[in-house]
């Protein structure tokens, strides 16, 4: 985990990065905090309001695979690695409709070894790596949650 | 199958509902077909690219789950019912970078008995149904797959 500065500057570079994208910069997103090991994203219902009043499915699954993306990116960046992230696929589980802003978290997936998966990167030029995200009601209930595979491909 | 002025009816107001969506709205999509078993979606590349130059992966999961939802919808309407539907699980392969407009296409996954589906919904005011979605490159290589759960609840 780098210094507080070190920290402020990469978490800017990455909502740079995420405004960037003109599907993303529609989005109102705005990073909420990463300790480390998990990376937190929210964003306003308003601009992701479905014909019933609640979140729209895609724009759940969006935050959470930004989520993913950008934990993936940031845990690299800790490890001084420049590489390019794509995501390889997910399954996702929409469990309760949700009437309120958006807060998506996402994390390594249990059992995953970063230090393995970053000497493959390091060795082989690619690593793939298995995370879990959710998005929660207010009161901490999972609304959405994702298990998804990313994969990186050292840059040079 | 309706009428053609009947079909005509029903995509306009298949685009209507898309387009009162917020987050649907900024994605320019458009309703580029349906034969009473596929509905085509569409949307520019431009509105969608990613920090790679190519498609967001989170855009082709909306897209698909438009394309599904929107699939449902229409056929519930051929089937003369009125009722809510919700995306319940999907699981996504991203196999291919897309650097081109966005197309995708949605229908009923094979084995799916519609009429059973309908039974149920008709019985007991619910149903599930298993769809499959695509995006294909323009060369027609499946640039990513969602094989995805819907529900749909009778209104009233």
């Amino acid at each position: 985990m780098a210094h507080a500065h070190d920290l402020a500057d990469a978490l800017a570079a990455l909502d740079a990065h995420y405004q960037a994208m003109p599907p993303v910069a529609t989005m109102g997103l705005a990073v909420a905090g990463y300790d480390g090991a998990r990376l937190r994203l929210h964003a306003p219902l308003a601009r992701h309001v479905n014909d019933k009043g609640c979140a729209f499915g895609g724009s759940l699954v969006s935050l959470m695979t930004l989520a993913g993306w950008g934990l993936v990116t940031l845990r690299l960046h800790d490890a001084g690695i420049d590489a390019d992230v794509f995501v390889a696929d997910s399954e996702v589980r929409y469990l309760q409709p949700l009437f309120a802003d958006l807060a998506a978290e996402a994390e390594l997936d249990e059992g995953v070894d970063w230090d393995a998966a970053l000497a493959d990167l390091r060795g082989r030029g690619r690593m793939r790596v298995a995370l879990v995200a959710r998005v929660r009601l207010p009161d901490g209930v999972v609304a959405a949650q994702a298990h998804a595979r990313f994969v990186a491909v050292a840059k040079g």
